[in-house]
C-alpha cells in the first residue's frame, strides 16, 4: 500500500518524483473565502529552494508554483487545491551509476525490496524533493490559522548547539543555515565547509515552534496533537527522532521539577513552564506548542561506501549528484511547513466536534 | 472532533474511562482463521496489570479480558472483535477533591478547555488505564504477524541506564522494571523507593524491538512505517520523544559514520550496522526495528503544587490517589503493544498493495 | 478487509453476531455536553424489536442497552460512547442445520468463500441484528442534530403501495406495519399474514425523510450527502436499490419538467417542487430530504430450495428458525437510523470546513 | 468539508474547475509492476469525450491525457500517479449571465449557500467535467483488475426502454447513444433530436455488469461492495437511484422467486439466477455484477425557468451555452470507470485481509 495524503479534515496528497516533469499536491478540505495568491505560497517554497548558498545542493529549481484549482478570483473556494512545480534542473545522467547499485543509507534498496522496481533518478519519489509540495501546501495551512505563527530555527548542527541565552528569532532570516544564535553561524559554517569539502555531511536538530495556537486543539487518543505532530514531522525525510517540550530530558526530571504549575490569569491559567511544549493529554494548553527533530546527515557522501548491486553482489559506491552536505538546514522550512499542516487539520477537527 | 481509532486496515478503536464501568477496544480487520483466545490475550494484561509490585499504581484490577465477537469456536472470523475489561477497584473517592481543582501536567484543565466537560475520575479518558485496551489490541496483532517477535525493555530510569553491555532479554521478565541489565535492578529499585517514599515520581526511556520484520512493509509518504510508528508511539501517556534507530544520536554523526553499509548476503544484503533502526525511506530493511521513547515522570505528586481551580483562581493541589511512581514501567508493555498494531497494520498494507 | 466503520466525523463501529453474548457499537466524534441516557436510546431499539408483533420475527430480545463509556453525570463528554446490547433469546439449535448447507439467498456461501470460515449461527455477523446497534447509535445521531426530524415510513408491500393522497405521519405509530396509509394496514396485514402462513416473505418499499436540513450539508465530489446517503442506505441488510426523490422516475422526466424552481422567500428561495429530493450537486438545498429502499423478500422461506452443502454437493434447504416475513417493516426504524447517522456526519463536516 | 478522495486502497483524488486551466486527478495506491502509458487510458477518455455527436455537448475537448508520476519506463512504481489533462475549450462568456442568478436543478445555489462563494463559469467544480478526471482512473483501475471486464450500455432513455431479447453488447460500441439494443438506436436518436431541438433534455436509465469478479470480494458492515457501489454511483452528477440486480422489481416479488438458487458447478456453486446482482450480504457471488442507475435530464434547458438571483430577488432564467441533451448517454463511460474503481479498491481490499 501507498499513502501519499496527510490529514483528515485539511488534506494533502503529494505526488511527484525528483527527475519527473513536475510535482505537486492537492490540498482538499481548505476553508473557503480564504484570499490566496501563488505570490503568497511561492515565498515559502523560495525559502526551501535548493541552489540559494554553499550549503544546500547546487540543483536549480525556481520551484515556480501554479495553482491549478480552488482558487477563483483570488478567494478560495472550499474545492481542492491543485497545485503544480515544474521539475527543470533535471540531470539524471548523474544518477546514471545507481541503477544498478544501492546507495546505502537511502531507500534505494528498500524501495526495490519493497516493489521489485523503483525511479532511480535523483532518488526517484523517496527524494527530499517531494518536501517541496508540502511547503507549498503548509503555505496555504498558515492561511487557515492565521492567528497561529509557526518558526523554526536550527539549533545543532553536528556537535555544535547554539546559546539559547542569544537566541534572536530575528537572525533566522539573516544566515543561510537557519541560526537563531548569530555566534553559532560562523561555527556552523566552518563545520560544514569543512564537510563538503570532505565529500561528508553532517546531521542537525531543528526545533519548530507554533505561537498563538488556542487551548482545545487536538485529541485524544489517536489524534493526539502531539501524536500526529510526532507522525507528521517522523514522515520528513531523514528524521530519526522527535521530541515535545522537554523531550528526552523529561526522563531525567521529578515529577515535581518535570510540571508545569499554574497561576490564575486573564484569560485562563498562566503557566509557569513549559515542559510539556504545549500539550497535555494530547490537547493544546495554550503555551507555544514546542518540538524538535532530529536529522541525520545526507547518506550521499564521496568516500567510497560498501554496497550490494541489483544481482545481490558486493559492490562499491562513492555518491556523486548534486547533494545537501546537511539536509538539516532545509529540513527547517519543512517542519514549519508540516507542523502548519498539523495544526490546520487540528483546528478543523476541534471545530467540527466543539464548534 | 475525538478520533479513539487506531490503523487504516489493523484498526483499533478503544474506549472506556478510568472509573467507568469497563474498557474495551473493537478490533477490526484481523484476518479470519487464526486461533485466538481469551486465554492467549490474558498474559500480555498481566504484565501490564496494576498491583503487581511496589513500583506500580496499587490499584487492583484482575484485567480479565472477554471476547464477544469475532472468534467462533476459537478462530477468529474476519469480522470485528469485541474485547471487554470491567473495572473493579474503582475508588472514585480518592479524586473527589480534583472536580474543582485541576491537576497540572495531567490532561484536567485541558480536557476541560476543550469540552467544556469531563469525567474527573481518575483522569477519565486521558488515564493511562485506556493502554490495557491497546495491550488486549496488541494481542490480537500479535498473531496475525506470527513471525515477527516484539519486545520491550526500559533502558532508562531517572538518571540511570543500563549498561548495554549487560544487556539479557530473559532478566527483562525476572523482575517488576522490566530492566534487561541485572546490575540495574537494584540502582532502579533504590531509586524508584526513594522517589516513593518521597512522593515524587520518575521518567523513565524504553526501547522497543521488533524481530523479523521482513523487508518492504511501511511506504512513501505518510505511510512511512517509522512515521506510523512514531505517532503511535506518542499517542502513549506520557510520552515525550520517540526516536528510532541512532536517534538524536544521529545529528552528531558524519554522513559515512552514520550509513548503514551493506554486504552480499544469502538472503539479500547483510547490514554492518544499524543506525536506521530497520527503516530506510520508511520502509523496512529487514533488520530489527529499533525505537525509544521517553517517558516523563508521573505528575500526580504529594508535593504542593500551585495551580488554578474551576472558576480559574488560584489553587493549590497534592495529588493523593493510587499513582504508578514510574509510568515509564508500565509503558514497556503498551509500547510493545503499539508497535506490534503497527506492524500488523503495515503487514496488511503491504499485503494489498504489492501481494 | 473488513470495515465495520461508518462515517467521518461522526463514526460508528459496529460489532456482534447474531448469537453471540452481545452485540454493541462505539460511537466516537460526539460533541460533548449533550445529555444522553439509556432512557432516550431505548425507545428507538424498542421501535426495531423482534417479537413485538405476529410480522417480525418471534425471536424474544428485550434489546436493553447499556452506556459503558463517553457519558458522565447524563452529558456526552466527547469521548467515545460505548453501547452494548446483550443477546438473551438465542436459540442456535434452530441453525444447527445451516452448518453444513448453504442458505440460497443469505450471505452464508459468500461468507464462506470470503473468509474460509464463518459463524452459521443465525446467520452470525450477517444477521440482521447487527442493525440493532446501528439503531443505538442514530439515537446518538439525532441528539446532535437536534432541529432534523427524521422518519420513515414503509411505502409498498409486496405489490401493494400506499395512496400517497391518505398519507398521514400520525398513523405510523398506530399500526404494526410502519404504515402512512390507514387503509393499506388491513390490506398489509392480510398479504403478509398470507406470506406467512405459505412459508414465504414478501419485499417491500421504505421511505425516509429529513425535515430541518439546513442548506449546505454534503459536499463534492465523494462525500456528497446523496451518495453517503446512497452507501449508507445500501449497506442495510436486504436492501437492493436507493433512490433521492423522484429517483428512477426522473428518468422519465425533460429537464422542465424535473427542474425544480424557485421563488424568493423569507429565508432563501422557495422550491416549487422537489424532484431533487433536498439535494443538488450532493449538497442539501433544505427542502425535505427523500430518500427511498427497496427491501428484498426474506431468504428464508419453507419452501424447499436448491442449494449446495460445504461439500460442494446438491442439496436442498428448508429454513426454519425465527425470521421476519417482511424484513422490510424493520427496515423503516433502521433508515431512520442511517440517515441520523449520515445527517450528523454531513453536519459536522459542515462546521469543520464553513464554520 | 470538501472530500474529493474515493477509496480505502485504491484512492483516487479528483481536482479541477469546467473552466479552469486543467482537471486531473491523483490515483495512489496502485500496486507496483503494471504496464501503464498515457495511450492506455486515451481510449476511455475519448469514448465521454464531449463533443463526439450531435447527442453531446458540442464544447470540443482533447482530453489529452498526460501521466506526471508513478510511471518509469511504461511501468507502474507503486507511487502516486499523477494525471492531467487540460482545458481548451473555454468560452466562460457563455455563462456570464448566470454569474448573479442561480440555474435551478444546478448545484449553482447550494454552492453559494454551503461556500458563500464560487466559480460560476460553467458550473465550476459541480459541472460534470470532473467526470474525465474519473475515467482516466478508471483506465488505472481496470488494469489491476485485468480478469474483470467492466462494461456499461444505456437502457432507456427518456420512455423508452431496450428490448433485452435483442441486447447486444458489440451493438453499444457501433452507436453515438451507448445502445444495446440496434432496433432502439433510431427511436433513441429521434427522442434526443426531439428533446435538442425543443431546447430540452431527457433523462436516462444506465446499466453496468462487472464479469468475471471472484467470489469473496467485499465486507461486512460499511464497505459492503454494493453499499461502496452505490455510494460511488450515486457521487456521479445528475445520478437520482441505484439499483442492483432486480433492485426495486424485488419488492415486489416472493423470498421463493428472488432467491438465487444454486446447485453444485465445477468451480464452486452455480446460480440459477441473478437477482441478487451479484452480491450476497455485501460480498460478490462470483457471478456477474450488475447495477443500474437513473440519471435526470439535463438542468440546463432554453425554456425560461423561475429563479431566483443573489440578491435572493425573483429572476428568470434560459440556460445557453453548450449541454448534453441527456447527460445519462456519457453517464455510461463514467460508470464503468466508477465500478473499475470501486471494484480494484475492494480487490486490494480482500487481498489485504485474506491473502
Amino acid at each position: 500500500m501507498s499513502h501519499n495524503t496527510f490529514g483528515r479534515l485539511f488534506r494533502v496528497t503529494t505526488w511527484g518524483e525528483s527527475h519527473g516533469p513536475a510535482i505537486g499536491c492537492v490540498v482538499d478540505g481548505c476553508p473557503p473565502g480564504i484570499a490566496l495568491s501563488e505570490a503568497e505560497i511561492q515565498p515559502w517554497l523560495d525559502r526551501r529552494r535548493p541552489g540559494t548558498s554553499r550549503f544546500v545542493t547546487q540543483r536549480r529549481e525556481p520551484d515556480q508554483v501554479r495553482i491549478l484549482s480552488g482558487v477563483y478570483e483570488g478567494v478560495t473556494t472550499g474545492t481542492p487545491i491543485s497545485l503544480l512545480i515544474d521539475n527543470q534542473d533535471v540531470r539524471s545522467k548523474d544518477y546514471a551509476g545507481i541503477t544498478d547499485v544501492f546507495r546505502p543509507g537511502h531507500a534505494d534498496w528498500t524501495y526495490q525490496a519493497k516493489y521489485g522496481v523503483r525511479d532511480p533518478r535523483g532518488g526517484g519519489r523517496s527524494s527530499a524533493r517531494e518536501t517541496a509540495a508540502r511547503v507549498a501546501a503548509g503555505a496555504v495551512a498558515r492561511k487557515i490559522i492565521a492567528g497561529v505563527r509557526v518558526r523554526a530555527a536550527v539549533v545543532q548542527v553536528g556537535p555544535h548547539a547554539v546559546d539559547r541565552a542569544r537566541w534572536d528569532w530575528a537572525e533566522v532570516e539573516r544566515n543561510a543555515v537557519f541560526c537563531p544564535d548569530p555566534e553559532s553561524v560562523p561555527i556552523w559554517e566552518a563545520h560544514l565547509d569543512a564537510v563538503r569539502k570532505a565529500g561528508s555531511s553532517s546531521g542537525a536538530v531543528v526545533e519548530v515552534e507554533a505561537l498563538g495556537v488556542p487551548p482545545g486543539w487536538g485529541a485524544p487518543v489517536h489524534a493526539k496533537l502531539d501524536a500526529e505532530l510526532a507522525g507528521a514531522l517522523m514522515s520528513i525525510n531523514a528524521v530519526k527522532g522527535v521530541e515535545i517540550g522537554a523531550g528526552f530530558a523529561s526522563a531525567l526530571m521529578s515529577g515535581a521539577e518535570d510540571v508545569d504549575e499554574m497561576r490564575a490569569g486573564q484569560d485562563g491559567p498562566v503557566f509557569l513552564s513549559n515542559h510539556n511544549g504545549g500539550v497535555l493529554g494530547g490537547i493544546s494548553t495554550g503555551q507555544p506548542l514546542v518540538a524538535r527533530i532530529a536529522v541525520k546527515p545526507t547518506a550521499s557522501v564521496s568516500t567510497p561506501l560498501r554496497t550490494v548491486d541489483r544481482d545481490g553482489k558486493d559492490a562499491e559506491i562513492r555518491t556523486t549528484g548534486r547533494h545537501d552536505p546537511c539536509v538539516g538546514l532545509r529540513a527547517a522550512p519543512v517542519a514549519e511547513a508540516v507542523t502548519a499542516c498539523v495544526l490546520a487539520d487540528a483546528f478543523l477537527q476541534h471545530r467540527a466536534q466543539v464548534g
